[in-house]
């Protein structure tokens, strides 16, 4: 175990967009800027800023164009937006993004609750917006939810998920994100997926993407990170948990990826103490407290010490 | 990785004494037996039930003899108690207890804060407690705490660990349990530490005992099971916090390695619906939420669903 521990993991920071997106107190658009800015002075490499879809589906993400236009960008940092359609890439474009990401869901009832139309659709849309994007010189970044389990068909067969990789990637996708939507991967469905994807995709080529909402994210990168994927989406605070269960956990969580990584001696980059500071900021913005376990411990020190 | 994951796991369920220990709401004797009596029909195989320690040092636990007399035993069921000292042991004994615990810490400074001791001092003890216990017929378990870190001298080598576990071994415990008490270790020290112990001691004479203080409990019980570890120590709702810090994790959640586990296909013997009725109810008699996340992602599932 851990013989082929890579020496740096890429935290893809997605609390602003996935995070958020799940929050009913609507944020202003300059405490977004606000947040995203103190997250680029942390080291990250990149972060996803906001969504592009229709504002009445995602209220909270209706500024998004804003947000990508007011936002401080630091060399090196690449930030991105999400696309759902042909509609999304134009305002993308617009506000000058130079990295989009995609998405579809494993689940075909997923897919449909999500954005109204089958599996088969959405990749004959990403067939046309990931090259259009490509040719306007964007990176695209691809996702697929709810790979390990869906709300409405339960268990997904990996075996649904490898074309959908697959078909990502032939469309021009970078880099495809394995989801984990709704936080019910256990390790051993982590690794029997990733074998199974690994023989067509190379490692570099993937990331994965966990929720915590049943304690299992940081055990699921544990086996993520002995199978050589070097890519990881997390969320500052553990953002983006379930509006109807307060307190639940939502993605992994930013600072406890930072602290188990880099207690491993797998380099983050990522300055945990200004992350924690972020946190703080986006607590206050959300009007709750974060559930990240490292957060918490990391308060109650600073409590303790009269900071 | 996990070409040899076992075929189930029991879990230690330690909420009664290392949860309740660290709540400063004084729970009522007859609160205490009605949470154990619930455990009790879980599907548990072993609960630590108290400790027998000196009250002005743990008043919640004041009541510890009569806890273990007034508790509903059942067949095949473990209940054991912890014993500091020769004055627990004639305790533990006249309250008619059948296994204890016994334990040190492999910090000399955290050993001393705790029981006013240096190490090599509570190693006679124990040389002269152990066998008197097990000459009336105990078993006896026993605890090395702070194995991975401590909160004054820092970084444990895992080389002091060694001889505390074969020490304590050869006083005739049948079982030693290592214990990242202050919840700092990563996945990456767990292998190191067990891979050297595994030298010495049988996988089945080892448990370990984690704090998901800082999130890393479950990704440490991934490298744990890898190695063949077969007993885990876990607290109901993730009791056992620190009172300083509100919210802050405790043991390992029994739900969250019950949900981890069967999901696996390691067997726990566990019935997670009773699970989370205890742990509401241990919620109410601290005056708290659990932080367990499968305890507040069910419990939002309920409330959901209008249960």
């Amino acid at each position: 175990m851990f013989e082929h521990l890579p020496a740096d993991v890429l935290l893809f920071e997605v609390g602003p967009r996935d995070g958020l997106q799940n929050e009913s107190r609507l944020v202003t658009t300059a405490d977004k800027v606000a947040l995203i800015d103190a997250l680029s002075d942390c080291g990250l490499q990149a972060i996803e800023i906001t969504s592009f879809v229709n504002p009445q589906w995602v209220p909270q993400l209706a500024d998004a164009g804003e947000v990508a236009r007011r936002i401080s960008r630091r060399p090196g940092l690449s930030y991105s937006g999400l696309v759902p359609n042909p509609q999304g890439l134009v305002a993308a474009q617009a506000a000058g993004m130079t990295e989009i990401a995609v998405f579809l869901s494993a689940s075909e009832t997923h897919n449909r609750k999500n954005v109204n139309k089958g599996i088969a659709e959405s990749l004959q849309i990403m067939a046309q917006v990931v090259p259009q994007a490509r040719a306007v010189g964007m990176r695209v970044r691809g996702y697929v939810s709810t790979v390990f389990g869906c709300p409405y068909e339960g268990a997904i067969d990996p075996g649904r998920v490898v074309p959908l990789v697959t078909a990502l990637h032939a469309a021009g996708c970078y880099q495809v994100s394995l989801g984990d939507t709704i936080g019910v991967a256990n390790p051993r469905q982590v690794r029997d997926m990733l074998d199974l994807v690994l023989r067509d995709i190379g490692r570099e080529s993937l990331a994965v993407h966990f929720h915590d909402t049943r304690g299992t994210a940081l055990a699921n990168l544990v086996v993520a990170l002995d199978k050589g994927i070097r890519t990881v989406d997390t969320a500052l605070g553990g953002l983006g948990g379930c509006p109807f269960a307060p307190g639940a956990s939502g993605n992994l969580a930013t600072e406890d990826a930072v602290y188990m990584l880099e207690g491993m001696g797998v380099r983050t980059g990522i300055d945990l103490e200004k992350l924690i500071d972020c946190s703080s900021l986006a607590a206050s913005l959300v009007g709750h407290e974060m559930p990240s376990r490292y957060y918490r411990a990391a308060i109650g020190s600073r409590l303790r010490a009269g900071r």
